[in-house]
Formats: structure tokens, C-alpha cells, sequence
């Protein structure tokens, strides 16, 4: 099947991923007193009284929107707000299917970091939580902090964050099979884009101590010409002798390949080089930086991709429903580090028994995995002091 | 009933009154790859090439926010943006009961205008039509007019258009019981705000010749002091002679009262000093200008309140699903007159042979009044060169 085609031909079909549903009876006099005028004006004193009401007494407890500017919207890049929109709905239909979320798509007219966060900091009474989406780096770095700053709800910048914490469980998981220790393998990230720094960074998190960061002229160092300060924070933490060198220089004896960059720029002798039992994830879309069989070619151990194309896909469907969901649930006021290494670990988990180097994860359709996320997310939530609940 | 107190019962029972609704299949890897990735990169690339298509590949065509500042919530006033959702909601829930509007709620944190219009325009991209709700008067028709004039989607202030297109409903209907015609008419109207000055505006477009229009002080006339500039307008519109005096003054040989201000402000004195066959809208909320009954027995010949207690509830309940339905049916550009005078007659002629001193309107709950509106709304906005159909 040709899925670009028959893709467009459905949506013109569909005419819309996600719709309203009525909650409440409006069939009589009766039912509007109630859901509607005179009734209404008690609910909205009670909020009056106390704001926290609103998360009992209206939908803001569930809700979450999935906001966009357009800048960089899969790998097309920077193609406006309104183009950005059917990813936008589609997120929303998966965060309802898989996760009970009653998600919401918003795209905003506007390029300038200041404005973006300002119209999202005005709107946040609307939602229990705020799903950041396709935001170019560097201003996304900007737009989340200060959002998780000011607010007191979770705010979750997907692209970084969700792509993370499924490479982290990937990983995880491959380090079972092939026998290894998050803390004593060496890691070469390629790409330091939105996901891979963050990538780098939930990894140092979580305990990896040897990371080597690449961009398009190999390890990036603090103090190079043109990095942005969120490279060259990465470039710091993980580079400390400040060193240089190619992609190929950086690979030669890791353990293990994460690329998050341009498709093609691996090569089999790069894949060879490595150490053995190497682990490799070409998550480059929609044209992987190796084709995942020449990788197996070369001798790597385990290959995730990010397409559903070939086995162990990288997906960070396997994320948000559930994490938005456990947040929700918790009323957490914040996504910290506990919450996400929690999502990993209940990603990884779950997969169970049927763990092989072809399986690597959980299907994003398998409504238990979403579930398994969820109460891994709120118990760490919990645990972590950032839950509202009593 | 207690339907206060009921009311907040149930709005906890409920927790939302509207919820997210999944329109596609996601259950497996080829609905992934058409919903979502990759397949979704055809429908955004699409719309990248031509913006106009966002309102056939996404759900932008039939969405609308409802969308408060929390400044003037029903009767209740400035109540804070969060204290206003149950209300939004409840609004959204009606939208899609009666005219299969997908709506959701909105609250801005902010009183000033133009950050709200600021953020409404930011937004616009991912609606096909936006509907304004209790902001407070004056900022509410700045508001208003700005989106109106930078946009290309209908926009609409349901508290000032909403009321006035309901309140012309009954009026039209209201006459033929009476015998009496538009523009021989004196009419008196208590309450210059939102709702009070865009009910004599619209009045004025329907072809009333005679308006008085009163405030707390009596009769308003242009260059009185402190009168906004929309109360100017509508002063200098309908006071041409700047006449001054009190609201019982004005009302003496009235042929219709109509009442959005304060409770008990009008006596049965007042009323039988009316014309013959007087006309009394008492819509003042939760508790009239005068008792109904009580106008009834002074002589009044039809009383209508803003209460279901009573018959003849002037309710904008009856407007706005339709009158958006309509505009969205006909991807119209604007709400203008001529469809909000067709929705006026849309609910005005359903009522059909039914019609008497007690039923002067339809019921909200009766569907077929929402898709009459539509139909009456759409054949405008192609009548008067608004819509964007082919």
C-alpha cells in the first residue's frame, strides 16, 4: 500500500481525527437547569472560592492540549501552524485511544519564544497539562523551562522528552540481552538536536557515564564556534577533555549507536568498528543514517529504527498517553526526572518474557503498555513529593 | 429541585461535561501508519501548499473554542477565567448536542484587551469559527471587532449577538400576536450594556424606528458623562433629540419593554403606563425587572423572562448552535447582519401554528429549531457573498 497516498485520500475522508462528545444529558428543561443555567453558577462560585476546584468540578483534570508552532512538524521541517495540524489531531486521537486523555489540538501563529509561551501561560487554566509538540530547537529548550517554570501542571515537551524516555527503555532493554551496564558502556549520539540532547541528558540521568555527542562535523566540544547554549551544555557534560573528532573516530569501539540525525551518514565500516554486542538505533525518519540490515550486516548485535518498517520500533507513541495519564491521575504539577526514568523502566518491563533481540519493546497499540506507564508515572509522582492528591 | 445545590453534585458526579471522541481507527500498525506517522506527512504537506485545505484535512472545519476571559459570567460578574469553564463547557456540551459543533472551552488569564485579542489571533489557525463569551463591556466589543476585522472565520459574542438575535425572535413573534409592526413601534430597553446595546443595534438593522434606550440615571444621550463610547454611539443613534428623563418616562406609551439590567427596577405602574397590547421582555437574571405575573396583571399583553420558571424563555441557547452550524456549512468568512437576521427568523417562523401569548419561542431542547437556524444562516452567508463554498 502506498500510505501517503491512501493517508491523504482518508483524511479528506475523515474530515477530522477527533471530535466533541456530550458527557451530560441536554434533552429537557430539566437536564439544562442542571448542566447548564441556573444550576451552572454553583459550580462556577465554588471555583471562585477555591481555584484547585476547577479540577473536580470541570474536565481540566483530563485535559490536555497537544500545541504546535509548525516549525518542525516530523522531518518536514518548518511547514506553518495550520500544516502541522493533522500530527497535531492524530496525537490527540492516540493520547484518547491509549491513554483516556482528553487531548485537544492547538496550533499558534507566531515564531517569537516570548509570545508563544505567553499565549500558553494565559491559556493554562483551560488544561490539566501541557503537551508541547514540533517546536523547533533551540527556542523549544526556552518555551519549556520557562512554561515548567511558571505552571503548575505538567508540561512535556514530547519531541525531547518522549523520544528519550522510549530510547531509554529501548536501551534498557537491549543492554539485557547484550549482557552490558548503563554505567560502564560508552554511547555515541548523533544529532544533537531537541532529542538528542535530550537523549544525552536522560541518559546521563540515568546513569550513563560515557557519552560521546556528534553533529554534522563530529564531537561537538564547549567552546565551538556556532553551538547554541543548550549544545554547549551538553557538549560540556559529556565532553569534558573537550575532544574532536568524526563520527567515525567517535564510534569506533562504543557500545552503542543512537542516531537521531540525516539518513545515510553510517556507514558498515563505522557499524564494524564498533565493540562487540553493539547496540544500534538509526531513528532518523523517514530514511534511516544506516539501513538496519546492513547494520545487522556489519556485525551490530541488536538495531532499533524509528519506522514501523522493521522490527524495534523506537516510538514515542509507547510515551505520552500513559505518562500524560499517571500525571494526570497524581495531579502532579510538574514531569520530573523520576516520573520519566519510571516511564522507561514500565516501557522496558513490559515487554517481559517476550524480550528478544528482534522485540525489543512493547506495540504501541497494546493498551496494557499505556497502562503499565501510567502507574509507574504516578506512583513516581507520588513518591517524588509533586503529586497533588491527598 | 434545589438546582443549586443539585447542580454542584452533579457537575463532581460528572467531572467534564464534554470529552475528547476518536473519529479513527488506531489499533494496529497499518491505522499508525495511516492516522499517524508516516503516512500523516501527505495531509500536512498538503496543507503547507495551500492553507485552505486545513479546513478539509483536519477537524478545523467544524471547531470552534468557547472562549471567556472570566469578566462577566452570567449574572455573577468578574468570577476569574477558571470560575467560568463550568459555564464554557456546559456551552461547548450544547454546541455539539444541538448543532454537532465540535466546541471546547477556553479561559484566558488576562483582562487586557490586547492581549486577549493577541491571543485569539495566535490561535485562530486551528478553528473554523470563534465564539466569544462573557467578557465584560466595554472591552468586549473592541474585542469583538478587531478579531472580526483580522479574521477570516466567523466570529461571534454570543452574550451580545446571541441575546440580541433571541430577543428579536420573540419580538417578531410577539407582533404578529399584537398586531403591530417593526417600524411603528416605540421600544424602551433597560441596560446599556453588551447585551442591551447590541439588542438596540440590531433592532435598528431589523427597521425599529423608535429606541429609548436607559441606564441607572434614566434616558442616555450622547456627551452624557461617563457613557463609554458604545454608549455614546447607541445614545446618538437612538436619543437623536438627547432627550433626558427617567425609565418611567420612557416607558409611558411604550409599545415594548425590553429589560438585561437589574432585578425589581420596573413597577406595575410602569407597565400600565405602556401602550395597548404592551410587549415585556423582563430577561434581567436569576431575578427579572419585574415579576411576570405581576407585569401580566398591570396589563401587559406578552411577557417573556430569561427564566425557565416561566413560559416564554428568551434563551440564546436557541441561537448559537445553529448560527454556527450555518457558518460552518457554508465556510462562511464573518457572522454579518443578514445571518443574524435570518437566525432571527429561522426560531421566529419554527414556531409555526403553535404560536400563542405562551409559546412565543421553541423549545432549546427541540433539534429541529437548531437545524431551521442553520439552514436560515447558510442561505444568508451564500445570499450576502460570505462564503467560501464552491
Amino acid at each position: 500500500m502506498d500510505y501517503k497516498k491512501e493517508s491523504l485520500k482518508m483524511h479528506e475522508k475523515w474530515g477530522g481525527k477527533i471530535e466533541t462528545k456530550v458527557r451530560v444529558p441536554v434533552d429537557c428543561r430539566e437536564d439544562l437547569m442542571l448542566a447548564y443555567t441556573p444550576g451552572v453558577a454553583e459550580p462556577c462560585l465554588a471555583i471562585q472560592k477555591d481555584v484547585e476546584k476547577s479540577f473536580t468540578l470541570t474536565r481540566r483534570w483530563n485535559t490536555v492540549p497537544v500545541i504546535t508552532d509548525g516549525t518542525a512538524v516530523l522531518g518536514l521541517g518548518d511547514i506553518g501552524p495550520e500544516a502541522g495540524m493533522p500530527v497535531m489531531e492524530g496525537k490527540c486521537a492516540l493520547f484518547k485511544a491509549y491513554g483516556d486523555v482528553d487531548a485537544f489540538p492547538l496550533c499558534i501563529r507566531s515564531k517569537d519564544t516570548e509570545e508563544i509561551i505567553r499565549t500558553i501561560e494565559l491559556l493554562a487554566g483551560s488544561f490539566g497539562g501541557i503537551n508541547l509538540e514540533d517546536i523547533s530547537a533551540p527556542r523549544c529548550f526556552e518555551i519549556e523551562k520557562r512554561l515548567k517554570d511558571d505552571l503548575d501542571i505538567p508540561v512535556f515537551h514530547d519531541d525531547q522528552h518522549g523520544t528519550a524516555i522510549v530510547v531509554a527503555a529501548a536501551l534498557i532493554n537491549a543492554l539485557k540481552l547484550a549482557d552490558k551496564q548503563l554505567d560502564k558502556i560508552k554511547v555515541v549520539i548523533n544529532g544533537p538536536g531537541a532529542a538528542g540532547i535530550a537523549i544525552a541528558h536522560f541518559l546521563l540521568d540515568m546513569g550513563v557515564k560515557e557519552i560521546s555527542m556528534c553533529g554534522r562535523h563530529g564531537l561537538i566540544a564547549e567552546g565551538d564556534e556556532g553551538l547554541n547554549p543548550a549544545k554547549q551544555e551538553i557538549a560540556r557534560l559529556t565532553n569534558r577533555k573537550k575532544q574532536h573528532g568524526t563520527l567515525a573516530d567517535a564510534m569506533k569501539g562504543a557500545d552503542v549507536f543512537i542516531g537521531v540525525s540525516v539518513a545515510n551518514c553510517v556507514t558498515k565500516d563505522m557499524v564494524a568498528s564498533m565493540a562487540d554486542r553493539a547496540i544500534v538505533f538509526t531513528c532518523a525518519n523517514p530514511v534511516p543514517e544506516i539501513n538496519p540490515n546492513d547494520a545487522l550486516d556489519a556485525g551490530a548485535f541488536i538495531v532499533g529504527t524509528g519506522s514501523s518498517e522493521y522490527p524495534n520500533q523506537i516510538n514515542n507513541v509507547l510515551v505520552f498517553p500513559g505518562l500524560f495519564r499517571g500525571a494526570l491521575d497524581a495531579r502532579a504539577t510538574t514531569v520530573n526526572k523520576e516520573m520519566m526514568i519510571a516511564a522507561s523502566h514500565g516501557i522496558a518491563s513490559y515487554v517481559g518474557s517476550k524480550l528478544s533481540r528482534d522485540y525489543l519493546l512493547p506495540k504501541a497499540w497494546d493498551k496494557g503498555v499505556h497502562q503499565a506507564v501510567a502507574k509507574a508515572v504516578a506512583e513516581a509522582a507520588i513518591k517524588s513529593g509533586v503529586s497533588k492528591n491527598k
